[in-house]
């Protein structure tokens, strides 16, 4: 996932995160008598770092040292030699071990308009999933609300060990809206972009998903969307069917790291007389790619490469599942989007 | 450093790497009874990367991952999780501790012809400090009695505790060139690309660097080149003057983390009432810098990146030295190429 994936809200600056207003993180960071403590944003934030820094060091005495490795979620978390690591913008995943990272939260923006709402509502069936990322899931009481009283049936999907919130949606993680399927007709998703409830269209191939957008105050079907990018993946499984050599990629992000999913892929390739090899890297990019002898690429890392930037690679780029439809191991109509279970 | 630095000679692939004559290799991989193994290779020889995975894998059963995060020299060498990483490509940095790394050495091209040292020969005084980088060491021994038959008296100067061979430069380290310096009129280098004697000539400002192009067949004298740069540099330090707000950078690397000299600079800022801050990160790049609020950048990674890839960055980027101009505690006659010292 490239910078240009993050949510457009951060870019927007549209999240609230007031500098003057930390009067809980420097509690945290002279609670745990920290002396260095490493900051980490999502691209979007950047514009506060220094600002945040200046404030934590002139209140505190400690030395902040900015992480300036890009973040693209709890997932991306690197070690830093500081005392206490303060990741702003994410939600923690909570299965993951974290070392000495302080999570700290960011409030919702202000629910301005329900306008994104009404503009969804003709599209909606009468049971509703309610979907959304963690920088508006404090709206989700309100939305519930305002579709209860419109005589909709609202059910938010409770987290589970990989999502911290109830409704949260990942680029890999579609538990939230899998664990409602059964009581609902369809989904709402409240958000700017299309790959979170891309996966969630797939995933719940009978349902409609409806995206409404607070940004530009519209609403949407998906289901062009997600035609569009199931021809893609048809087209990508098409072009890697005669490949002889695959590149397994597999990241070494904390949340993104599946090297045991990548030796089965290997063994399973090897069983059908093709050759994989396994390329481990920080942040899959096409620059990172080029070169190599490879007829084909499978992505263990974040499910978004495969899915948003595959246009960007050389060679096709086939997500686990797709890879096992190349060899033969699976059905096209068994298809299934990719999500990292933990 | 972007990829695009790399020398031109791997770019060309013009190293000489058969994978057919890895016995040395594999004896090793032997030896330490290895079952995985990481293979790390510089830009221009990714082309060969699978095809040596699959003959080691294919000659020892160990299972081999590849790493695809780019790697700019024996200063980058990303821990894995194998039992033993082999790095291509480079030479190590003798002073660095790393951890089960082997450096499988590779022998210098063919010294196929003389041509690029007829060309240098009316550009060379009678003393000649010899150097090039490490993938022509190996044609030392050959120039070195070619320049003695032509009247000249050669030296090359012995390494120290952060190059390998003698007469060998690295970007951030001019020792074999100084080291000689009272005994030389004027140096020899033998390589493709300007940055490495960019710094000699700067360091020692009255004695002619000659680069001798393999590649081109070619010489030149680097003065120009030399008096472009510095103007270059002054432009960027009189950007900085007024500057309220410094990044200074600091790199994860093993072999380019100067932190200590970082926070040197950093108390040095804030003796002089500007305010600086520190940014941690692996690769240095314009993209991972876009958006953080500061007025210029001091690179304290490698020194290539302030010098050559200037252009590239909406602020100035300042070396250490430079930051001290700006800051009033050195003066422009003694201006220092930065150098990374053990």
């Amino acid at each position: 996932m490239t910078p240009g994936g993050e949510p457009i809200f951060f870019r927007a600056g549209g999240i609230r995160f007031d500098v003057a207003d930390i009067d809980r993180l420097l509690e945290v960071i002279r609670g745990r008598s920290a002396k260095t403590v490493g900051l980490q944003f999502p691209v979007g934030l950047r514009t506060k770092a220094v600002e945040l820094a200046q404030e934590i060091e002139a209140q505190t005495g400690v030395t902040c040292l900015v992480s300036a490795d890009p973040s693209f979620g709890a997932c991306d978390v690197p070690d830093m030699p500081v005392d206490l690591i303060v990741h702003l913008g994410h939600a923690p995943m909570p299965h993951l071990r974290y070392n000495r990272v302080f999570f700290y939260d960011l409030p919702s923006p202000p629910l301005a308009s329900f306008a994104f709402l009404d503009a969804a509502l003709p599209l909606l069936p009468r049971r509703v999933g309610l979907l959304t990322t963690t920088q508006f899931r404090g709206w989700l009481p309100a939305i519930r609300e305002y579709l209860e009283k419109k005589g909709h049936e609202v059910r938010i999907g409770e987290p589970d060990r990989r999502v911290a919130y109830a409704g949260q949606l990942l680029g890999c993680d579609y538990h939230t809206a899998t664990v409602v399927e059964k009581d609902v007709d369809g989904y709402l998703y409240v958000g700017t972009g299309d790959f979170h409830p891309l996966g969630v269209a797939i995933l719940v191939p009978d349902k409609p998903v409806v995206i409404a957008d607070p940004e530009r105050g519209t609403a949407r079907n998906l289901a062009e969307v997600k035609d569009r990018i199931l021809r893609q993946r048809h087209a990508a499984i098409a072009r890697a069917h005669d490949a002889q050599v695959f590149g397994i990629l597999v990241s070494r992000k904390i949340g993104q790291e599946r090297m045991e999913l990548a030796k089965d892929l290997k063994a399973l390739a090897e069983k059908h007389d093709r050759r994989a090899h396994i390329f481990l890297m920080d942040l899959v990019s096409p620059e990172s790619l080029e070169g190599y002898r490879v007829d084909a690429w499978v992505n263990t890392a974040c499910p978004r490469i495969a899915i948003e930037d595959v246009l960007q690679y050389r060679q096709p780029m086939l997500t686990p599942q797709e890879f096992e439809i190349v060899l033969g191991e699976r059905a096209w109509k068994d298809y299934m989007f990719d999500e990292i279970r933990a």
